[in-house]
């Protein structure tokens, strides 16, 4: 596995790889490695001929108050998985290797924003686009791989691809749980004993909300499930929600496929988890429209 | 040559050329081409193998009272310019092909605008840097080449390829002017007959301010160029200023080049003009200090 820093001997390097016609996999990361990235990797390794691997935590996407300075961070034992997952490359930029320079430009995120974490989180996506915007044109791959425990993330980068007509292919993946139910996150360390007993009821409250959403409408699932939430966790319910997705509006008939997704706030870690189905809402509403006819 | 209005089709044809090692070099246009673009064209065919020239009246960078419907358009004479000055593609796509929908990202520009145009013309710049995002992505260019009488926008195009990383070269190319000095634009044709032979005055007037510079400091001649302007020309003087280039900001020792910018608006045409040097101020400056010690 090759080991890069520089932006510079990243580009070349893959122009090399491409010229001889060989496809690029990339799965962008912020480290501390858990089994849902490998599986990313695991997946590329399946569709592409380079697989490249970024490690970088992007001070652009954590707010003021967030944990940018104590997030997770093991890069020998990133190194150690990445290899172990067959990467091809590890490209590990420092800060000012990404930003020498406060930036002229970045990425705007206009949509998709404006529920979820994007809400609470300000400029997060803004940050995330940028970065990957210029990962993009550093790695320059094929297929760009994405877990959907991000679903959010996952909508916005998809809208920048489109937009921005990156030719790269957007892979969502499923998301990697814990064997009872607890979506893997790098997060899930900060986690107290008692916490990550109640962190399941997450994964819990979405396969109930899924139930609870062919009796009843969305609005009263979403109470349903902060009140399970708030019953069953210590934590904050930060947002229980049910959307269109990739758009993140209020679901319509129209909507293919919703999202059901939370956020919990525990003592030091905020936990979020989403399941994606499509959109049972249409049999419901149509259902409504059969009674007011008469 | 080649007529494009796809952008899928663009991305396979210039995949399809690079994949065989040739080098593409890129004319970003609005159309209404004058010798300026051509000069453009003319200088890519030298240092490229594929030349590629778009035309696209972008609506994202006017603003709501700026001239994007009377904007001047004449796509067949278009296509026989670039055909003579030896572009082997033209990619002319419409509003629906580039904007399909209200996009969920753009690119905000964040420094580089504060002054000139990007004063008045608010969020231009962002329409230039999200417009060129996406043709960067459809063509792929090694070069792309900008004419210096939009100096802002170099400056700005420059921004963008180095804080996003693009595999880009930008080539801004010398102002081509008639022969009583009027910088060559698609708007001259607004100007009246009185007002067309008034307009030399704008390179006269940043030929004036550099001899001025050299015997007061930067905000007399800028006072200077305005009284000269209004002496000499019809038209409203939106700005005389005199910066640091590409940073666009109050000169300095430090800065290693100025530029000399003014806009005039006369009645159905707004003109800029400039001219970039090497700081002269240095000189001067230091000549400052050197009295200032007793």
């Amino acid at each position: 596995m090759k080991l890069i820093t520089r932006i510079k001997e990243m580009q070349h390097f893959i122009s090399e790889e491409k010229r001889s016609g060989k496809k690029v996999g990339f799965v962008p990361t912020m480290g501390y490695l858990h089994e849902g990235h490998l599986s990313l990797m695991k997946r590329a390794k399946k569709e592409s001929d380079v697989i490249v691997v970024s490690i970088f935590v992007n001070p652009l996407q954590f707010g003021p108050n967030e944990d940018f300075d104590r997030y997770p961070r093991d890069l020998e034992r990133d190194k150690q998985l990445a290899l172990e997952a067959g990467a091809d490359v590890l490209f590990f930029p420092d800060t000012k290797e990404m930003y020498p320079d406060e930036p002229v430009v970045t990425v705007s995120v206009n949509k998709r924003v404006d529920a979820l974490c994007g809400e609470s989180r300000v400029g997060h996506f803004d940050g995330v686009a940028t970065v990957l915007t210029k990962l993009f044109h550093i790695v320059s791959p094929d297929y760009a791989y994405f877990g959907l425990k991000d679903a959010q993330q996952v909508a916005v980068v998809q809208g920048l691809v489109d937009d921005f007509n990156f030719p790269v292919k957007v892979i969502g993946c499923e998301t990697k749980r814990e064997s009872d139910g607890l979506a893997m996150s790098s997060r899930n360390v900060y986690l107290t004993e008692i916490e990550r007993k109640e962190a399941s009821h997450l994964s819990q409250s979405l396969l109930k909300a899924k139930n609870w959403l062919l009796d009843g409408d969305s609005g009263e699932t979403e109470q349903k499930m902060i009140k399970y939430l708030e019953e069953h966790t210590s934590g904050f319910v930060e947002y229980s929600k049910i959307l269109s997705y990739p758009e993140l509006l209020p679901p319509s008939k129209k909507s293919k496929k919703l999202i059901i997704a939370v956020a919990v706030k525990f003592s030091k870690a905020r936990l979020i988890d989403n399941i994606i189905i499509d959109n049972i809402l249409t049999r419901q509403e149509s259902g409504e429209e059969t009674c007011s006819v008469h």
